[in-house]
């Protein structure tokens, strides 16, 4: 078995750092990264890329919402199809430019925060963003949330996919992630996340807090590196993983 | 004898507009797009490009410096080469993603403001912005300002330059505009500007204000369409060159 | 009778302008000024206080959402009440400080855009506002929209009120505006628009779209300018309104 | 022997943090809070000010230029000091606000960072900033650089000021702080900075690099935080000048 390991990479700002990114290339295969929007900026992805470019790792864009305050984690109202895949379209070029110019070519596109929510629930959304994908560059792998407008919108416009789930995080029956407000939404014992982890990779299907079994293809998994608490998990599921026989290694489409 | 012609547009940024660039649409061949910096934001750069594509405009990405309350005319301070050629990929990049969905992908690039100031001053400036275009796309003409480290740094770096003159401004003996705080910098008359640049183009040079004839290729004539008289200068501008037997074309490689 | 006429003016940013603040300023007696964070900037807003304090026209604070590239007219979730005051006193006193900078204190806050529907329907957030005049100075009127919540935030945190009605938009029976996407929302006939207005300011009462009288204390009449047809209806409303006996002057608390 | 130490705290936004505030507020006596301009928003303001409240700290505006990319220590050219004026006024404004809001009013303004080396320069700017302070509240002190232009200005407009030096920086013989570019600018090592400090405060003058010794009054002495090496210099400082009989205490107008 053999499975890809992402995170969210290159989340600073300015002067301003988040998480331990050096700590997290070292364990991970993929690294998405900001795009200016909610986070990063023109030097930070310059270096986050050539980074990841010494250390073997793959590089998407990570576009978001322009919201600096908010993180990109703010839901704003009133933005059409129209605007989103300018808005989109206008990040994913960005970024491929600034990593060319790292020597490091983007592999992929994922979307980040509240734009990656509404993107995951809203069919036309979704399309919005596989369109601005096509539009910088058709070969680009869409990462989608299987099972989600994501994983529809790819299909439909012939892009590949790179489907994730999340290490850390539960599911409900709908292939979206158990609300945080809710009790059991976020696993905080990397042990358990392994098991989580392990359990779906070796089923071929996500496992919802109700018990019900969603068939999936899972090409990722997603970890995330923002605290210390986070990166010890992340490594520890890469070697609990390795010892269980996966082989964490970047993924290559077929 | 052919010429381009070339403006700034774009220039609007959210609820603002700038100018009248339906106008000016109808008058020039070329169209620098403001890329989100200085002006311009996601959706007016894809209305900016979709408008052009339909008025046979060319389309360029119009780099410059993060300052939207200053509009890029501030020079500032302290930002490494290394800094400067991940900003104008950055804005390079968006650009030609944001055109390609529109569907009429860029030729050219111009630096603007300040930057544009800068980089004619400073050789290194000038060649961090070659790089940044050759890594974007090494088949981007880089539109300079003949005589200045622009020019040098196109050659240098074996990218194809689009050289042009200013319309309605005078030049000192080193290839620069005169100092719009000096008499004479500025030329508010369309017959007189029309005179002044039917001179560089019958003589291949510029004349300096002291009379000084600074040899040059010439393959594009900047106008301005930020106000009312601006639009009208450009306008007889174009037809005068086209009654002496100009023709006014966008401007093609050899 | 006596009213005030009202307007959101100081709405550029940058190089960029909106609507004819000069041509209102001799029809308007009361300006909403924006505060930077939808539009305004720190030189646009003390300019716009010095023609206010030439022409004798009352000054306030017009905070909105941090959201140029919306013009603060998208909601944005995830804000605390917290948050929420924090936000607005900013803008309060950041307003306060270049107004008296150009020598004419503000007098009242009035809530721009999003921040203004989302507070004209939500207590909590409206009360929120009005703790924020209150940290700012508790002798500034809180410009609010009669029956909303926004009047009940005012009477519940004893901050005196100064209450419009719009010129040229109808109310539905909950004292809101009607929904803009429904018939007759806007009325754009300056005659139906004052007709509109002297039989609200004649029974003291809005009239809805269903003909029910709301009543409610009015002070102020809210007319628009970013567009030259609207600086014609304001100023023909306000011929009218004079022609009728009715006498436009700025409020004045009681 | 009695001095206040400061420090500039608040230095975050949005998502980021920078330096151990919550560490510094127990060492310090004064806080320079960020505006929202180089750093700083509502929130962080807000939660700063009160901080420093239950801590006993006294809090000031720390206005700079508007460039979270650049932390405000790029100098921006092009501005003149009438728009000067309205940037610091805006950010004098926004915290006094934001600071009543947190219960803990603001007591002085200092500027940050490439603002304040261009008012220590420039006696025009200097004289714009303390307008602008004597536009918001003519009470605040100013912080000054004692010999420069910020101590001109205050005395020229009849602001009281509050007078730093700083501990682990060198002084050149114009009463500016050493570049940073020569060696021995920066004091790394805790003991040597308090002897540094000691030697000044028992002088009751500056002692340049050559030797040249600078009469100067002195209230404050400014400490970083913004690492962890920083907060230990300062720590060590404080008790430092304590085991020598030095009360350190906030600075009292006489």
């Amino acid at each position: 078995m053999r499975i890809d390991l992402n995170a969210d990479l290159g989340e600073g700002f300015g002067p301003w750092t988040m998480g331990d990114d050096a700590a997290m290339m070292d364990i991970i295969t993929t690294a998405n990264v900001a795009c200016g929007f909610h986070a990063g900026d023109p030097v930070i992805m310059r270096n986050t890329v050539g980074v990841a470019r010494e250390k073997g790792v793959r590089v998407g864009a990570h576009p978001g919402f322009s919201d600096l305050a908010g993180f990109g984690r703010r839901r704003i109202s009133g933005i059409s199809v129209n605007e989103l895949e300018a808005i989109v379209a206008y990040q994913i070029g960005a970024m491929q430019s600034v990593a060319t110019l790292a020597g490091h070519p983007i592999t992929h596109v994922k979307t980040h925060g509240a734009l990656g929510n509404m993107c995951a629930d809203d069919d036309a959304w979704a399309l919005g963003v596989a369109r601005a994908i096509k539009a910088a560059d058709p070969t680009l792998l869409f990462m989608i949330m299987p099972g989600t407008a994501t994983e529809r919108a790819a299909d439909r416009t012939g892009l590949a996919s790179l489907r994730e789930i999340y290490a850390d995080r539960t599911y409900d029956d709908s292939f979206n992630l158990t609300d945080r407000s809710k009790p059991g939404a976020v696993i905080h014992d990397a042990a358990l996340a392994t098991e989580h982890v392990l359990r779906m990779l070796n089923e071929g299907a996500i496992i919802s807090t109700s018990g019900k079994r969603l068939d999936v293809g899972i090409d990722s998994i997603c970890v995330h590196g923002d605290n210390p608490a986070a990166v010890v998990m992340a490594r520890t599921l890469r070697s609990s993983l390795e010892s269980q026989g996966v082989t964490v290694a970047a993924y290559e489409p077929s």
